[in-house]
């Protein structure tokens, strides 16, 4: 039977083929160049596919919540980075995953640090958290000052064992041209070791953790970095195609939508497939925004993006597709279409499973 | 204990006691006005919550999916509307329902009324989906041939029973003025009923049935419809307030969110509530892209929005929160604060339960 041909609703299809190509990319470049791999786990968030990653040799892994470091570490995972800000209120959590694996968590305040010293009850890395330019959070790369006086209020504790300095360059999403990626990339990595060079570590040595998808996916060299965190590129998506971070080929998931009505005045065909199932993330195609590209089955697959084609207005359970006019021919009511989604680790946080292009529903912790 | 004492993680908070008065407010102006409540129930998806409506009389419900309407069949329900072009992937389903309780679908093409010809097992009522401007889908108000069409091939079908015009001028929520909603919802009856005018019936009635909750809220009059279908109310949100649909009072849903870290240069704080707690649905406040409102905790809920502060990015799990300069120094690393969202139902897609004020977990079909 076609894979097309039972499905109902929204589903999210894995080309698992694909996926782990971009897997064995990604850890063949890192290993060529003798830096960790330590893939960020929150774009797929689930044990099966955690299981692809350690195939291809990786044995460390970042997550974004302590649920996350929980579900992985329930799944045989034992060297774990939370990088996310500490939060205090799951210090029991925490305690509790520091006694039962090598966990790093991410500190960026004297305040921080103090807590963690009167708090914890079994030793932690700490990194600490650098911003090199994206200003979401951390401490300026220009100013090494604090990043002394933290690293300082660090070692005082003994459960607290300073590893590094780590940085999200998240701008290099939004680069002004793809060539700026690595530009971008470039920098933070001179800006992550101009902070390392200033400090007074006294015998220590601190590691440079990085790690962006558009950055580690472009640029041929990752540059003096102990590690790389990238976790979308195990999917990819219509964001990165954007950017020039892949081809519309290594993008490894779609969202089989059925067709519910037609309007042929404005070449719009609606489809069961909203905000809820592939978020409200965009991006700009053509001077329009769009939620996402669309393709068509082929096989037990999807084809290219039909072009001209996007996804152009979403609602709770709606989608508005425009297509060519040769397209919207093709496109009936309760037909599939595939969409290729603006934000990959967002769809999959709406979605919660996926069936792959064999079949096979594979699981994630969100079930 | 104080409410927020034992919170870890990003929290839906309900206000039971507003959201009551916003259920009995509406359904009290609909009863007044001998018109038909039938309450949209994708906002809350919570059986639970369906019970106060129960309360205020309520019997017909209106829902957007077929699992939505089988959840709310399985509670009690018995009729219910599908407000979403029929998926004719989902026939069985459609079938199991239509046998078990009232069930309502909307249809819009010719071919979607031959399908269920030629599938349904059970009788269910059609509303034909009418387009009054918002241009999402349905048959134009402003061309009643397609519409007289579709009616006729409705009644050649013994299970088809058509039962009326319905529509969702979802275009009240982005207008250009707070005045300019009423004279949408105005325009969006009047052109209804100029659709029913021009029908040629032969002796059936058919009804109208229109509900956004801007229009519903702040139109005085009703006018001649037969049912109305708002849902937003019973909770409404950031985007409502700036519509002037709500007040800040009456929005009875907030995330209470973990503080992570502080920025005094540029007054931001990171919250722990991002992108998959929130939806990256958004608003304009003041000239600025918002995300939400920000509260912070009054005894066991939350007080009135901060002045300038917005939540002003968002990324997976990260929120950026900018304050008052007054208001910053109120505000510490553990701490929690309140979002006022920005689109209540899709918060609550993703957050899937609620904590009362009181204490008491509410569940939704999304757990």
């Amino acid at each position: 039977m076609n894979l097309f041909e039972p499905l109902q609703k929204p589903t999210l299809l894995l080309d698992e083929s694909q996926a782990r190509k971009n897997i064995q990319h990604m850890a063949a470049k890192a290993r060529e160049q003798h830096i960790r791999f330590r893939p960020h786990f929150k774009t797929h968030q689930s044990a099966a596919i955690g299981e692809w990653f350690r195939e291809e040799g990786v044995t460390a892994i970042t997550v974004s919540s302590v649920d996350m470091a929980a579900y992985f570490a329930a799944n045989g995972w034992d060297d774990i980075l939370i990088a996310f800000p500490v939060n205090w209120r799951e210090i029991f959590a925490i305690n509790a995953l520091a006694e039962q694996v090598h966990l790093g968590l991410l500190v960026e305040s004297p305040e921080s640090a103090a807590f963690l010293r009167d708090h914890l009850t079994a030793p932690v890395d700490i990194w600490i958290k650098i911003d090199v330019g994206n200003k979401r959070t951390g401490l300026s790369w220009d100013d090494p000052q604090p990043v002394q006086e933290l690293l300082e209020e660090i070692r005082k504790a003994a459960l607290l064992r300073p590893r590094g300095l780590l940085t999200h360059a998240g701008h290099t999403y939004h680069p002004d041209s793809p060539e700026q990626v690595c530009e971008i990339y470039e920098e933070s990595v001179n800006r992550m070791n101009a902070v390392r060079n200033q400090l007074r570590t006294e015998g220590l040595r601190l590691e440079v953790s990085v790690g962006d998808t558009p950055g580690c996916s472009k640029c041929a060299h990752l540059g003096e970095v102990d590690e790389i965190r990238p976790g979308n590129f195990v999917f990819y998506d219509a964001q990165q195609l954007v950017v020039g971070t892949c081809t519309a080929q290594e993008i490894a998931v779609a969202l089989a939508c059925p067709v519910v009505a037609k309007h042929p005045e404005r070449r719009e065909v609606v489809i069961y497939g909203g905000a809820i199932h592939l978020s409200k993330d965009l991006f700009e195609w053509n001077g329009n925004t769009a939620y996402g590209l669309v393709s068509l089955p082929r096989g037990n697959g999807w084809g290219s993006p039909l072009d001209g084609a996007i996804v152009s207005r979403l609602s709770q359970e709606h989608g508005i597709v425009i297509l060519s006019e040769t397209d919207f021919d093709r496109v009936q009511i309760g037909d599939m279409v595939c969409i290729l989604p603006a934000h990959s680790c967002l769809t999959l946080q709406a979605m919660r499973e996926y069936l792959t292009l064999e079949g096979k529903v594979i699981p994630t912790m969100l079930l």
